[in-house]
């Protein structure tokens, strides 16, 4: 399966595609940010964003799309610009009909990691030897937002496994 | 001018048109709230009040767009898809040219009421009296996106005549 994780920022949002199912080697498909400049009015920004999402669905055509989840308790000073992008994010998804998973920071380092408290080096590292790369992703939102689509494919597993299994139970998952 | 007023929420998304001018009587076109069901997913949510904002756009036509600037001190519960809500109100507006601005509830409870610091009951019935109507709109927020709407066109015509002046001095706006 082919997933887009988006780490949401007005700044800078993360993409990143990844290739594979769970047991076998993952690939990096493509890795960037979208970037929108501060002097530009907050809805103009997010228009950038939305655009540049759309793109990348357009060019990359995910099976799902993976968001990072964000909690108000976060640095206050730009969580509301983040907010924004993140439901941009799940809207461009959601309108093509595309299964959108939120995932929080601590499970997408756990699945990484090994570790819900990983640093962000850390991140970057298994990132980096997950996908076989020469270095780390950067920026960091760049290395998440692989992070995010290399979880979507660990976790998603995993549930497939479960549904499967209660399916075989007689159970509809 | 005609002018939508939006007070974004997940559950209530407040949506009122008001036509008008600064100094002459304002007219109510329309108000209502766009709902979406806590048991939806998020993303679907969300394209619920994409395609809401973007059929009162269509029917409606206004001439701009105002949204209620929300804030990261504000009820922590529901803030995050407040957030997303507004960033959704940003984007349909923007993504059409329309010119887009941010009021805070402070700006809009003074711009109706003359107090900062009017309770709900306060703008509805002065949202009530500006625009001769027979009871407070319903729920709040529809009475909150007619509030906004309003001051929308008070404020813009006293930049308009600002702008004027400065024009007729010689000097760019």
């Amino acid at each position: 399966m082919r997933v887009l994780g988006i780490d949401p920022g007005l700044t800078r949002c993360g993409v990143g595609v990844v290739e594979g199912s769970v047991g076998r080697p993952l690939t990096l498909i493509d890795v960037n940010v979208i970037r929108t400049s501060a002097s530009e009015h907050i809805a103009q920004r997010l228009v950038t964003i939305e655009r540049g999402l759309d793109a990348w669905l357009d060019e990359f055509q995910p099976d799902a799309v993976a968001v990072e989840r964000v909690f108000a308790r976060s640095d206050s000073s730009t969580i509301m610009g983040t907010a924004q992008a993140s439901g941009i994010a799940l809207v461009v998804a959601a309108r093509r009909g595309l299964p959108v998973a939120l995932h929080t920071p601590s499970e997408v380092k756990a699945a990484v990691s090994g570790s819900g408290r990983a640093d962000k080096a850390q991140v970057g590292a298994m990132v980096t030897r997950i996908l076989r790369l020469d270095a780390p992703p950067k920026p960091a939102d760049a290395a998440d937002a692989l992070a995010l689509a290399i979880t979507h494919i660990w976790r998603g597993g995993a549930q497939a496994r479960i549904d499967a299994a209660l399916a075989a139970a007689g159970r509809r998952p």
